[in-house]
């Protein structure tokens, strides 16, 4: 997915925006300020971080910048690498939350932090530590989010006319959150439509409709333009059935994909118990007895490779995976076909067509 | 102190503007929305948790304004009430990593949701659950500060003058936060002056300070005036020593307070092993005896009402007592230099001279 076109001409911009903005965070808390060199971890945290990831949010809020008429320039890079710095913050405190021990191949951040409070010899618990200071780091990249966004050398009053969408994205992020954690705790209670509420609310609104929905407002106000009805009705079309494929692709990986590729250990989503749409369609279809092994393995931190390999099999067999492909096939149909429908340049819908594609695809 | 006329003043202008903007949210994730019943408890959690609270940040924030020349008008008052967002954010998130029962006299964010877990008979450990959406709803305050401030009705240009001092206030709060754990974590290796770093990062600024300059700046930006040195002569003099004399009061209340004013268990910081300049004073002049009785109860989370009797003794019997009072007197007497040197109108003089002893003072 790194290899595509439209990723990739993003990515190097926005890695720039990135690394300027955290050079300026070493203003703020770097050398020479007080409590250096003690926040260095944290600095170095957030770095390490940022310098992963696919910059999928703001390719598409790049996109739809330029789907809505703007040009390339620097400003509309910083507002979508704001974006990267939300989901760093979402990242960090899911990491906690879920109690995983690795992201993106490296520990997690508060693995990190408890690795650092053990190699000191300090006092308390190291665990506690490592989860005050993950919730500090990802405290810091979500205020760091805005900050990046109102900062980003676009007008005022552009930042003001996609900032409904911005804030409306955000806290939409956190309330899927805690849906997600609703589900897991009602556990077999989650239906099909439950998992499917956390997926539009947590992945599809948050990772493709709201990103985009913030670059075509931004550059229909930069261009002096009123919003038009095809902007609300491409998100919904294009950005919502790629938002949801985009979580099923995700969900399909975190049980059958190759840790090489996830940056997690094979069956992660399994050992922490997720309760996603595919999970749901397979306790749907399963009979007493493989409905019993899903009770019993699903969210077991102890979960082995034969653990693994009777879920992905139960996974199979009830149809669950077969399903799965199928909505992703049938979801990325109507998003292009809504793509196509979109007053907007060939460069634009050649660009957000490969981009829904990549982010649908079964490799990552 | 709600009694003190600046803060009383303050109060049910902010107190409207919060309401207001949790009645918006109630628009965003509320009946209707698709989430909702589910999302009430995370709507009722903030709501409460916002009834309480003393105003103090957007008190400094008001007067300000008003001492730099800017009338009385409902949206510096939503300006102000996003400070107050923030410091839900940092009540929330603090009472998590200090796994602290109580606050403002009612259960944390956390133990709420770890009752409502547990009432609803679900799934998992009910303290994950309740620590995880306590996060997300640290989160929400802190997204809603900034949501609130941008959209407070200030034009975008006055904002805009007033953000770095925002930006910088947040940074600085979270990385003061994280010195506040590793001083904790270092525990008997912290000194007086390392216990002063963190009460400067960790409340004179975030508490104080910068409030107090966001409102000068603000106001300053308005009335389209070019920011003076008087504003941070006042800021330094003032600020600083009003927000560190602050955090020495809540020092002493949280060892010798009243639970029934603190809102907290008699001791309760000293259960939770909290480094602060008293302690940390109280250490110095300690004999080995004494330190040794110290580093043994310091930290207990079942600390009796012996326990605590005996640490209150040591506390005194040391000096550092009788050492906290003369430094917050000291303190004051050079805010209050400070503030008569600064060219601001009467009113205002009087009204942060007040806000200055108020919070400062024995009785909360």
């Amino acid at each position: 997915m790194t290899g595509t076109g439209p990723l990739r001409d993003v990515r190097a911009e926005v890695d720039a925006a990135l690394r300027a903005f955290m050079d300026l965070q070493l203003e703020a808390m770097g050398p020479g300020m007080d409590g250096w060199p003690d926040l260095a971890p944290m600095h170095a945290a957030a770095v390490d971080l940022l310098a992963e990831g696919k910059r999928l949010r703001p390719a598409f809020c790049y996109w739809g910048w330029r789907a809505a008429g703007g040009d390339r320039r620097p400003e509309i890079f910083a507002a979508a690498a704001s974006l990267e710095l939300l989901q760093g913050s979402a990242l960090v405190h899911d990491d906690v939350m879920d109690g995983s021990d690795t992201r993106r191949g490296m520990p997690s951040a508060h693995r990190k932090f408890e690795a650092l409070h053990r190699a000191a010899g300090w006092q308390g618990s190291p665990g506690r530590f490592g989860e005050g200071a993950a919730i500090l780091l990802g405290d810091l990249f979500l205020v760091w989010s805005d900050q990046l966004f109102q900062g980003s050398g676009l007008p005022g009053e552009v930042l003001a006319a996609a900032r409904p969408v911005f804030d409306r994205m955000r806290t939409e992020l956190m309330c899927g959150q805690y849906l997600d954690l609703l589900e897991q705790a009602k556990g077999e209670a989650g239906t099909v439509e439950s998992a499917y509420r956390v997926a539009v609310h947590k992945s599809a609104r948050y990772s493709v409709e709201r990103p985009l929905h913030i670059g075509l407002m931004l550059a229909t106000a930069a261009l002096g333009h009123k919003p038009e009805d095809w902007i609300d009705e491409l998100c919904a079309a294009y950005g919502t059935n790629v938002g949801v494929a985009f979580q099923l692709r995700d969900d399909i990986l975190g049980v059958f994909g190759d840790p090489a590729e996830t940056g997690k250990p094979a069956g992660d989503d399994l050992r922490e118990g997720k309760r996603t749409i595919l999970i749901a369609r397979a306790l749907e279809a399963a009979t007493p007895a493989q409905a019993a092994t899903v009770r019993a393995l699903l969210g077991d931190p102890a979960l082995d490779v034969a653990g693994v390999e009777t879920l992905r099999e139960i996974i199979v067999e009830t149809g669950a995976l077969d399903a799965g492909e199928r909505m992703i096939a049938g979801y990325l149909e109507t998003a292009l076909d809504g793509l196509a429908a979109a007053p907007i340049t060939a460069e634009a819908r050649e660009a957000l067509h490969a981009l829904a594609v990549a982010a649908t695809s079964r490799r990552t």
